[in-house]
């Protein structure tokens, strides 16, 4: 596809279309001022907005005064993917419990896949499932994990072990809020997006080989783009299968390498984009050896990644360790656990038929 | 309806039907011990069986040997409902980790309705869905809890106030368990069925009328035939509602009453059934205040919970009390509190029009 020219100024927005439970998403400057975008979704009753210490300094006296003269509580949450638990969850539920919040209120879920991701479980769990909005504030929450009703915590034996699937009332990504965010989070959300090309778009990824300077560089209309293509991309896999039945699990490419990083270094320690980022290019190793990926590819992966200021080297580990980690990741299927292998850019294929050999050569950082 | 004579040999099902989530409830006796019923249901990969300190020593080996050479981790809860929390459904999620039960894998929730509620919430969290079976050994867990796809743990603030509608992959109700329960709780049970004639089916309620004593005394063909009728009026409603967006809620008759009296006494001092009689004969006795119901259906109604052997006196609760604890109940709605009627016996309705001094006359035990 050819990439059109973002419209830096005005508000774009896109559909999840799931039918009873389809919502938007709105993408652009100075919405979480935008009383009128906002009113359309937050119900008029007693609700929550969730936050964390970072995030509320500074943009939580924004998004009250928009929705000033409504009831709304607060609970803010110390920041980190160490919070990511059964108990901020629960934490949440008692805040919401105090606030008096019924079945008609609502959570506002205001900063990263983190606060995302246990504010909607949440609010999937509390009196058995209220609305929730996605006001997400870092990039990597607004191309991925605010999209397509993925809630969740970490438990010791995995990461998103405990978790709903549970779809907004809508997502409203403000792309002021990029400005403050620190260049390691920007660099991590860029490796979702590089994502979104290898496995579906080879246009979009060779548009990104050209604008990753300017992405890097905070570009707004280059931000803009990648967000909306990322979102029409996720938008596609959701809508075709919202449980993970089958085609959705290739937006978890990268991701079972990923996260037996991030299980093994302690949550917290890589970034959720770093990990992916390190587990895109074991994916993309294993299918050279596989051979169904060419080295001159491999190559421009590779270079995209640096370009975007993220790690390609991954810790050292044994590789049984590597194997008993990515056995807890979600893919294990009738005891064989399955890889999103890449058959070029911008084409990829989950798998049980890869070989064993290839794989724990990889794992063991073999050339 | 005419109640047709049981068969008191052979085993019954019915199906609860929810398209593609659709699942059938079997009854019969030796059902635990049955391999090609409980075979037809229990994926081969890990599974884990949820049970109680009660149960275990009962029925456990029974369905270990009725699946003998299946992989089945255990996890053994203390019984009683102040175990039904987010702490004990943690420690489920824990014991799935541990026996490494996957996407693919299933609990056996075998016990009442605690065991059910808890252990179907956790496979509703755990790797954002597992399935689950329903093992339920109780007359409340047969009639109601185990049938409907509502799972939840309770919170301080109000009970089954975190939760899921998740639906499990079959019940599977042996009526042998029932020769093993306390009386207590066989009449708790009752206290579920008497509501299905009071808010469907006055047939029915005219049935027990006659039948209360032969159930009391645990008549198998009585008991069999309350069971089925309860099941097909629970299977009804839930089909056509499956998330309590609208008729749904009229079985929750009694209910809100009821657990205002379990969350005002501490859960588990009153039994659920307990709180669930006195509350249906407070729903009565307002409805007879409202002019709905005539005061002969009133005695009727009485006379038939008092034959069940249950309470009919709640306890001693200042009336700003019992309005501050249902309206920690689910039934809230812009503000106002909604409860469900009677309409006659065998009609129910769910209602906000209501008079706030019949209401508060009723809570204050006038005559």
């Amino acid at each position: 596809m050819a990439v059109p020219a973002a419209k830096s100024a005005g508000m774009q927005s896109l559909t999840i279309d799931l039918g009873a439970r389809s919502y938007p998403i709105y993408i652009g400057s100075g919405l979480l001022a935008a009383r009128k975008v906002l009113e359309r979704h937050v119900p008029q009753t007693s609700c929550l907005i969730v936050t964390n210490t970072t995030v509320a300094p500074l943009y939580l006296s924004r998004l009250r005064q928009a929705l000033a003269g409504r009831a709304l509580a607060e609970c803010v949450i110390e920041d980190g993917e160490q919070y990511k638990t059964l108990a901020t969850a629960s934490r949440i539920i008692d805040a919401l419990a105090s606030a008096q919040v019924h079945r008609d209120g609502a959570i506002l879920a205001l900063g990263g896949g983190v606060i995302g991701d246990v504010a909607g479980f949440a609010a999937a769990c509390y009196q058995r499932g209220i609305g929730y909005l996605q006001l997400p504030t870092t990039l990597l929450a607004q191309v991925d994990s605010a999209v397509g009703g993925k809630t969740g915590v970490n438990h010791p034996a995995g990461k998103n072990l405990i978790g709903a699937f549970y779809q907004p009332l809508a997502v409203v990504s403000d792309l002021d809020t990029l400005t403050t965010l620190p260049d390691r989070e920007l660099r991590a959300g860029l490796a979702e997006v590089i994502k979104y090309g290898l496995i579906a778009d080879a246009d979009f990824f060779a548009w990104l080989e050209g604008a990753m300077p300017r992405l890097v560089a905070r570009d707004p209309e280059a931000l803009a783009t990648a967000i909306r293509r990322s979102c029409e991309m996720k938008a596609a896999v959701v809508s075709a299968d919202e449980r993970e039945s089958g085609r959705r699990a290739i937006l978890n490419f990268g991701h079972t390498f990923g996260h037996a990083i991030e299980a093994a270094t302690g949550y917290g320690s890589w970034l959720h984009g770093e990990a992916v980022a390190v587990g895109m290019l074991q994916a993309a190793a294993l299918s050279v050896r596989q051979g169904s990926l060419d080295s001159v590819s491999y190559t421009r992966i590779r270079a995209l990644i640096a370009a975007a200021g993220l790690p390609s080297a991954p810790p050292a580990l044994p590789v049984s360790e590597w194997l008993r980690l990515m056995r807890m990741d979600k893919k294990v299927a009738g005891n064989r656990l399955r890889l999103i292998l890449l058959h070029g850019i911008g084409e990829a294929v989950i798998s049980a038929e890869y070989d064993d050999a290839a794989l724990e050569a990889t794992l063991s950082g073999a050339a």
